[in-house]
């Protein structure tokens, strides 16, 4: 193995990952203001104009490719790639024996300020502007393009200083081989979507994001090994043993337990039909968040119930006698659908008229849905439950219960993620059948902090002992009344965090599926006594970090398992 | 009095105010399609290039008097209004025999279909246009204007279905006489709003929007009583009486206090020197909320420390020997400052780097506003206390805290606004000096309801027992370590919730300087143990609206103050 150099970093996310480097930059350098270029002013004209076109190209391409809103946003952004005027400043600098990126960089700059000057809307497009010169830059300068690649021959491990809800949002799975971050601990969001998305990772890997580009490299996601330019005999070594090591997991499909016995059903988060495939490989014992917004996205008005009613029952029949539990519609906040409008302006949609508010406003919309899933689960031997989105008053809680009994749909629950619903569950686990815990928005909402912003990233985690207060209130109330308390937010994918929900209470686990093997094996590994003691450590902890440190102290099984 | 017709509704704060009635539209409706003119189509015409260019003229006197972006975003918007193909447009359709309104309305809609067509920015001008639209047609019809007046030769009495925050943002509070809604409750906005701007108010009034524009109306908010046209004699004694109970009530400025002697320091929210005023007459201890904002905003760059110090001294000098607390910058979310912004785009700024999170960025920010208010505080008698918003960890508080001590301010505390705070106040107690509950910001959070949105306003509400339930953690929190915890939110500003928080433990309340007298009353009539038991009745029923009506129930010197 020394025949290959190697960073280090801690492993957050196990399994193994092989590809080039794809360092995600934030922004691109300004070009030195004296940079000149040698050979032809000609040439060097149609390079910078090469640039432009292709960048415009790039931009109409991702337009067509993503339809609506978007595709006017993006076709407005290739026109301006195309602004003759710019063009034409562009290659007057270039004549003064400027090279080409500075030459773009200085082009552009002269309308920036027009726009910026022009205030109002006008102001607004800088930032687009300002895309279109970043990606010109970097194609004439050999810098990495801004953002995440969307297209790629080959997965890449994508190499960051830290990423972000917003960074990942648009991330093609498929794509990415493993994740390597210099900053970030293993409660950062990096770690917690790399064990959702089953995808190994390194976080903590000082020097990662001075690797160039297109770098080979073989990152190990349980001991935190980065090693460069490895020999392909080790790549296919340790692939290999990964290989076999998650086969070995995947393998154990018996229902989720405690090592002396105490039942956890482990079931999947899915947003459609297509995910079921992953759910039934990776042995989900049934599904404990199907998401149905994708039936009512892009498009511009409500499917109908007989296309619910086919969606719904391809997912009923494919865990015969199991559980399903189907989330009701979570429209609005990141979601907005033109057919379903809030009553007005939302500065704040994440704090708006989302989830069941909006089906308070809509609610022969939420007619429509229940009767279509009655209707679906009534020729199948699938269990279904139904629950609504963004629940804060006990209020709110009955009107939605009732009327999915009346639909025909006996067990009828509540998301559990605005705070308020958490201090009040024993008063809402009278009038509910179930709860799951939303662990995301339950965080957000308690830390009063935005999943999809940065800067607030270190207030995002569920290890926060506020966070794990609100869901041993939640898991308690539901006790108290003898209902059952699952948790289908990312938390549960991270096998440690997992041992210590059991602890809180919490009785049963969902999560992306590729996640599910680690996290059946972490709880065999751990009697139901352990869990607990690790949720109260976590709990008497000051902060996130010191939360986790305490409660791995306490869960020796981890270790086995090389997390 | 049974000369005039009277409306009634629940009165929900005290005082009378009389006035004409301007109700709040907030749409105009769609002309007839086949409404037509009589007389000359050339003055039918002209009617309407006046009323355009009215339109045109009002939006650039506002933007005039508010300046900064606003300005550019107005001016903006009267060009609209003065585009000549809309004025040629609508000539058209006036030459053809429609009505004025009519005849804009169409041609509005044939520039908003292109508007709307173009797509991604001019798109969003829609709104924009509607409301030149709405404003123009308004004029034609003699249809009050959409919003709220921003000029009266006299105050008025604003009627609507309900208020929301949306709704009451610009009000100018010397324009108006009182609040009368269809809709609300005595927990809903426009109670809180009104008690705490010393506004008479009734809500639950039926039929109040019927009643015609100018209508002469007095309001009894306490009886909740709305005379229609009454008699000048009957407005003269009402005024009268009303005015001397306000005098009687404004003479008892000793301290606060429980009828038992329970000491609860009763203080005023100022929101820079120019409400000392009010502060001092309304019988305020001091300052429990000194915001700092006025400072910084609509400016280009940060204020200088002499200047911050010498508007800080101002407040210090004006309570010798008294308490005075300072909040630091809570800049971000509805209050953006061009000179410290965020770290990227925010889609939901309540939820982003606001508050302390700013000051983290930005940390020399921060020492140079403790520098200023240590200095202020050093020539002066008064106890300066210094406090930050939007904390949410041990690890801010502590980081916060440690700087203030080292800047010589020896009382430093925390906002308790976000639900963690709450829930973690045992420890977060031990590193601080003391706690302020922001209730507003609380709930808004706790119940995730955007405090701006009216589709979620029923959310809103100090009085959920969810947001009691946070309330009472942090001041046991604080109890148990022997730090204070006052409340600084509008809840303080009710005197029922106002007993309910002592109950709850809260050590002091600060709030709008009129709720003073009120709120000094109704804690004068009851003793410790009534409000204690009050808060047990309110935390244990299902409801907000249960809730009060639970604690009232426990409260009877609140009907002797009309309350």
């Amino acid at each position: 193995m020394d025949a290959a150099a190697e960073l280090r970093g801690s492993g957050v996310s196990p399994g193994a990952g092989y590809g080039p480097v794809h360092v995600l930059v934030g922004s691109i350098p300004e070009p030195a203001p004296d940079s000149r270029y040698e050979g032809e002013a000609a040439a060097e004209r149609k390079r910078a104009a090469a640039a432009l076109e292709r960048v415009a190209d790039d931009l109409e391409m991702r337009g067509a490719k993503a339809g609506g809103a978007a595709q006017d946003v993006l076709g407005a952004q290739a026109m301006m790639a195309r602004d003759p005027g710019l063009e034409v400043g562009v290659a007057e600098l270039i004549d003064e024996g400027i090279a080409a990126p500075r030459a773009v960089f200085e082009a552009f700059g002269k309308y920036r300020d027009l726009l910026a000057a022009a205030g109002g809307y006008l102001a607004e497009r800088v930032a687009d502007l300002d895309d279109i010169r970043d990606r010109t830059i970097a194609l004439l300068t050999g810098l990495p393009m801004p953002g995440v690649p969307e297209t790629a021959a080959e997965p890449y491990v994508l190499v960051a200083k830290d990423l972000a809800p917003a960074d990942t949002a648009l991330l093609n799975k498929d794509l990415v081989a493993a994740f390597v971050t210099e900053e970030g601990g293993p409660t950062s969001h990096t770690a917690i979507l790399a064990r959702a998305m089953g995808v190994p990772a390194v976080v903590g890997c000082v020097g990662a994001t001075l690797l160039a580009q297109g770098t080979l490299v073989l990152v190990d996601g349980a001991s935190g090994s980065v090693r460069l330019s490895p020999p392909r005999a080790e790549v296919d070594a340790v692939l290999g043993a990964a290989a076999s090591r998650e086969a070995a997991l995947a393998s154990v499909t018996g229902p989720g337990a405690t090592a002396d016995g105490h039942a956890v059903p482990l079931l999947a988060n899915i947003g459609g039909p297509r995910d079921l495939e992953s759910a039934l490989a990776h042995g989900a014992e049934g599904v404990g968040l199907f998401r149905t917004e994708f039936l009512f996205l892009d498009r511009g008005d409500a499917p109908s119930e007989e296309e619910q009613e086919a969606a719904y029952r391809a997912v009923f029949e494919a865990f015969p006698g199991g559980r399903v539990v189907v989330r009701t519609l979570d429209a609005g906040a990141d979601k907005p659908l033109a057919f379903l409008p809030p009553s007005g302006e939302e500065p704040n949609p994440a704090l708006g008229e989302r989830g069941l508010r909006l089906f308070r406003k809509y609610p022969e919309m939420m007619g429509s849905q229940l009767g279509a899933l009655a209707r679906a689960a009534s020729g199948t031997s699938a269990r279904p439950y139904v629950m609504a989105p963004m629940v804060a008053t006990v209020e709110e809680a009955t009107w939605f219960v009732s009327a999915a009994h009346e639909a025909g749909l006996a067990d009828a629950g509540i998301m559990v993620e605005v705070p308020s619903a958490a201090l009040r569950a024993r008063q809402l686990a009278a009038v509910v059948d179930f709860f799951s815990i939303g662990t995301n928005d339950l965080t957000q909402y308690a830390m009063a902090a935005d999943r999809q912003v940065s800067g607030v990233a270190e207030l995002q985690d569920p290890w926060h002992p506020a966070v794990l207060d609100l869901i041993a209130l939640a898991a308690e109330g539901a006790a108290a009344a003898g209902k059952s308390c699952g948790v289908c937010g990312e938390a549960g994918a991270d096998p440690a965090l997992a041992c210590v929900l059991v602890g809180l209470g919490v009785t049963s686990l969902s999560m992306g599926s590729p996640a599910l093997p680690w996290v059946r094996a972490a709880l065999s590994r751990h009697n139901l006594e352990q869990c607990r003691t690790a949720a109260a450590a976590a709990r008497g902890a000051l902060s996130a970090t010191s939360a986790r440190a305490a409660a791995r102290a306490e869960l020796p099984g981890l270790s086995d398992l090389g997390l």
